[in-house]
């Protein structure tokens, strides 16, 4: 296992990705503010580049490779957010990428993720395993493996997100942001933005947020060892179903998270009603539940400002209909 | 008719709204800039309270009401965002808010109205006289009449817009802003941004965009006098279909602009998608003609940068998921 990243890696990943990542907007809203008691702060990371917060760690990295060195490129295996932000990294690096993608992957995702130039190798997510499909075409194509969190220029990238919020919340007259709630699956988002508060706001208690019944990551931060989720299919937040938190993200968010909260796929797609409403944003299901954790009262502020991530907003038109009360049912 | 604002009043109007309104990001994708080869900065004010960037004109214009002077608050006419953002001022300002509203307005801008607390007065779009109506209310309750866009204290709020969008501009690199397209109906939004981008980008060209059929504003600019839509209804650009210019809107927009632009309601629906799809952002379909405008190369950018304003996003989500290729027939 590498070392875990520190803060000083996130500030230098944050100049290394500031040409081509966006500094995502911080959103407020009276609406909210008033519905939940607090001020609270979305990072929306949904109008990140490629749709979701991932570009940032898989630019910090691959950025790193030099061409000639990796003839075959980069590859690396993803639901479809990683998938999407490492292909257009390296698209704009000059390097190759093969994308190890599920089969059940929402179309949208490797759509989105052909459209970067990446070749993409679906799997079957219940039968195979993609880490092992993803070694074997590293080994045949000189190509390095980026992982989708579990590797620490990843998780320093995903960090760069929790450094603007931090600054975005001083910027707003923020003293006190007393949580942060982060979507989390593997937790390298997780982890890149508590070591990057952990600086800024001392007291700040992060919190990642999951989908009911694929919590891996809340019993493990209980139990202290690294649990396994009992299912891998089943849920509407395709983002978030990794069965098991990451070895370097768990050593860094045993050490730095206040807990993990769940939620239903109704309460995922309540908040992406709510956004779309009240927010005028577009969040996928996995995107909106850190928010939803909150709209569904499962953290109650206790007066200061609390920080919001949205993850991402690649989400296929049918389900978002559906979400906003719009749709027929889904094919 | 009062004299218009000047650049100034534009500059007061931002420190007045300041702890209201929301200073909104502007936006860009490195997609929007690849299709339309230049760079595109999108000012989102569907994220700007209410939904759209009619707040700012209102509560600029409300917050000077006295309210012992006033024992009926304010009145006011309108399709539906001004209805919302004066709705809200008035709100915030402790003053009671009465809007003539088209009874074929999105139940949506209803709803949103009256959870401001303001009281809805329906009438016939197409058989009363609104301006009228709201006149017959203000004399009965002692109440102040808000215009949607021909006021001087109006026309410099939603020239904040414009002035941030400036800020913004050289805050993000931009030398030459070749262009701004605007979302335009009675031309309030378009005359405030024009006076303040004249003061920071001279060479900018201000163009007012506008529904087919409904292109009062393009005609009355190349005519030099206020003309007249043919039809009222037949859009579902809904926020755009005032019949005419104002008279104070067009003695500014007359000597500021470069011109009018128009798209149909199909190139609107795409943008809407475009927007959904790319940006991650929820417009309606009068907020997204300007945009429409630029996807359907109807301004064609020489070289410089190129703003477009996101109008508003105030949409019904059965119309929403029309344009975003999910929903069923509209009921």
């Amino acid at each position: 296992m590498s070392a875990p990243p520190a803060f000083e890696d996130i500030a230098e990943a944050a100049q290394r990705i500031a040409g081509e990542a966006i500094r995502t907007p911080v959103v407020e809203s009276a609406i909210l503010n008033d519905r939940v008691g607090a001020r609270v702060l979305v990072k929306a990371e949904t109008l990140q580049r490629t749709g979701s917060f991932k570009f940032r760690g898989a630019y910090n990295a691959i950025s790193r490779l030099a061409a000639h060195e990796w003839p075959g490129g980069v590859v690396t295996c993803s639901s479809g957010n990683h998938a999407q932000g490492a292909a257009e990294a390296a698209r704009l690096c000059g390097l190759k990428a093969a994308i190890v993608m599920p089969a059940d992957a929402p179309a949208l995702k490797i759509e989105r993720t052909r459209r970067s130039g990446a070749e993409i190798v679906l799997y079957d997510r219940l039968r195979e395993d993609r880490d092992a499909i993803a070694r074997a075409l590293c080994a045949e194509r000189r190509a390095a493996f980026i992982p989708p969190f579990d590797h620490p220029h990843v998780i320093a990238g995903q960090g760069t997100a929790g450094l603007e919020l931090a600054e975005q919340a001083r910027a707003a007259g923020v003293e006190a942001l007393e949580a942060v709630l982060v979507p989390a699956s593997g937790g390298g988002l997780t982890a890149g933005v508590a070591l990057a508060l952990r600086r800024h706001f001392q007291l700040c208690a992060v919190y990642v947020v999951e989908p009911e019944g694929f919590d891996d990551y809340a019993r493990s931060l209980a139990s202290g060892a690294r649990e396994k989720n009992a299912q891998a299919a089943g849920s509407i937040c395709d983002a978030l179903l990794i069965g098991q938190p990451g070895e370097l993200t768990f050593a860094v968010n045993r050490t730095l998270l206040a807990g993990g909260l769940a939620v239903s796929d109704e309460e995922a797609m309540a908040a992406m009603a709510f956004a779309f409403h009240e927010l005028k944003l577009v969040a996928e299901p996995g995107g909106a539940v850190a928010l939803a954790a909150l709209l569904a009262g499962r953290y109650r502020p206790r007066g200061g400002a609390v920080g919001v991530i949205l993850s991402g907003g690649n989400v296929d038109p049918a389900l978002f209909a559906r979400a906003i009360g719009a749709g027929g049912p889904l094919s």
